[in-house]
């Protein structure tokens, strides 16, 4: 038995003017709650260190330049890695990346893995990045106020690392951030790279409304939390992995955050459930080896997949219609 | 509201010494009964014309002839064809193939869609294949009897047709088999061509066991329906399309075949369930608008796949280790 201890530390909301040393604080103490309990591995969610401000589409996207990191460790962030590597704990953490290294100013959604020993040794950055550039695309439900708005795609470039995995404390750990949790492609890319522990922090609405065509419909209130389960529990399944999700959660700045950070086995099955809106670390044994039930077995890769039928998944990007039959 | 009334007709055992006439009679019963309901499309399940004879590994593959069809329809399943043109009902249909044109035999796990007209509209051939060609792959676990061993690899060829999808009833129609489901490529290829309704046939063991190693790992003995239903919900949820998943089911020739057959919503919610080992019909009003709700947004394909991330799926059959980290 191949054992990684994991926790998963949910936080509840960030307010706007709550400062980078007050999270880190935040972070610093579910980090020593893990330790004591033994834990390998504590897991942060996406965009940890502030208030999710991708909700808010301002005029001049510099303005937010606050909310970004130039560097990691940077001088508020290092008490994490030094605590890290003094408690010998890995993690994963999600931070608004600024990076300045071309010469101009590039912005992703970025989440890292941080060794025991505090080192950074795997970095992501978001593949699918929802919500919208401007106020032009937003629809009428965004506008008549059911939908929290998302305008990630006006702060963050597309992620260009792709879906790498890295053998780090003793485990294949690979990464995915929010949204990517919904497409089955992130877990598939990651477990041909024979991932064993998937990590993927989110913040995301609580309230669940789409438009169709002109109508508006209102899902019913549980289905956000289904879907965020359902993507998770199938992309664990199916990829024979752990995940842990990790959500930031509550009422953040009058918009609500759906919780359920979970930590799901190789089999799909949700083993640890966190089950309030606040700061609140779970735990679990992963069993590495578990993943040989599925990775050898009923999803054996290299013996059942036919790649041959799969040329449309990476030939085309939309949807196309299919011929009248007859 | 484009509404197709659709049916799952789930079929209790079938004996090995069960003529076809008899089965082709309890379909044509619940063929009537669904009619009677006003439906538009009822589902049958794979293979579902006999016993599930690949659970038997026997010496010539010619023996078990008597199991496949040469025409369709033939003499016995004409009946089908000509009740659902007098009933104004479409259907779809698991059979094993016995294809000669080629002028050898080849022997595939098909079903077809039929039209309210009674002519076959779209063929589909398995393409995820599980089980053995022989006894000399079969592990432990099988051969101390807990799992039902399955021999589709010696009966049938690999599934040479893809993943079509057909514009008939109005509607964009889909099919898989069985093990099928369990792979999310198989699902992803009909959404992105516009599938609205997939449907999936099977006959699964209620057992679970799978080795892990040298260990042998019994399963939690909800696990198997978990993952039947995890599949199917998370199909229909990332690909915005109906899905009826049509189970034969119940202790068959001394096997336990899982039930469970279900209408699920392009939001991934089970709509409609059987709650029988028997010969059951469940039925579903699929309003084709609600795909939209997905496809127009959170999977606007178009809009968020990024397939130059996804090289690895098509690229690659097997999975590959990771490199060392730091």
């Amino acid at each position: 038995m191949r054992k990684l201890r994991v926790a998963a530390a949910q936080m509840g909301p960030v307010a706007k003017d709550e400062s980078r040393a007050e999270v880190v604080q935040r972070l610093l103490k579910m980090m020593r709650g893990a330790a004591e309990m033994g834990v390998d591995l504590v897991c942060y969610p996406e965009l940890a260190l502030t208030t999710f401000f991708p909700r808010w589409c301002i005029d001049s996207k510099d303005e937010f330049d606050l909310y970004f990191e130039r560097e990691l460790p940077g001088p508020e962030t290092r008490p994490l890695f030094d605590e890290a590597a003094r408690l010998k704990i890995g993690f994963y953490l999600g931070y608004a990346e600024l990076d300045v290294s071309s010469g101009e100013k590039k912005r992703f959604n970025t989440t890292v893995i941080v060794d025991k020993a505090g080192r950074i040794v795997g970095k992501y950055r978001k593949v699918h990045l929802p919500g919208h550039k401007d106020l032009s695309t937003v629809g009428g439900t965004a506008k008549s106020g059911h939908v929290v708005n998302n305008f990630e795609r006006r702060y963050f470039e597309l992620g260009d690392l792709g879906f790498p995995v890295w053998r780090a404390m003793g485990a294949n750990l690979g990464m995915c951030i929010c949204n990517d949790r919904r497409w089955p492609e992130t877990f598939r890319a990651m477990g041909l790279r024979d991932v064993e522990v998937v990590m993927c922090g989110y913040n995301t609405s609580a309230v669940s409304a789409r438009r169709i065509g002109n109508r508006e419909t209102l899902l019913p209130s549980h289905i956000g939390m289904f879907h965020n389960h359902l993507s998770m529990q199938a992309g664990a399944y199916q990829n024979s992995t752990w995940v842990v999700g990790i959500a930031k959660c509550g009422r953040e700045e009058g918009h609500d955050l759906m919780g359920g950070s979970c930590i799901i086995s190789p089999q799909g099955e949700i083993v640890a459930l966190a089950h309030t809106l606040e700061d609140e670390v779970i735990v679990a044994d992963c069993d590495l080896d578990e993943c040989e039930i599925g990775k050898g077995g009923m999803f054996n890769f290299d013996r059942y997949r036919r790649i041959e039928h799969y040329r449309i998944i990476t030939e085309q990007t939309g949807r196309t219609s299919p011929p009248a039959a007859g």
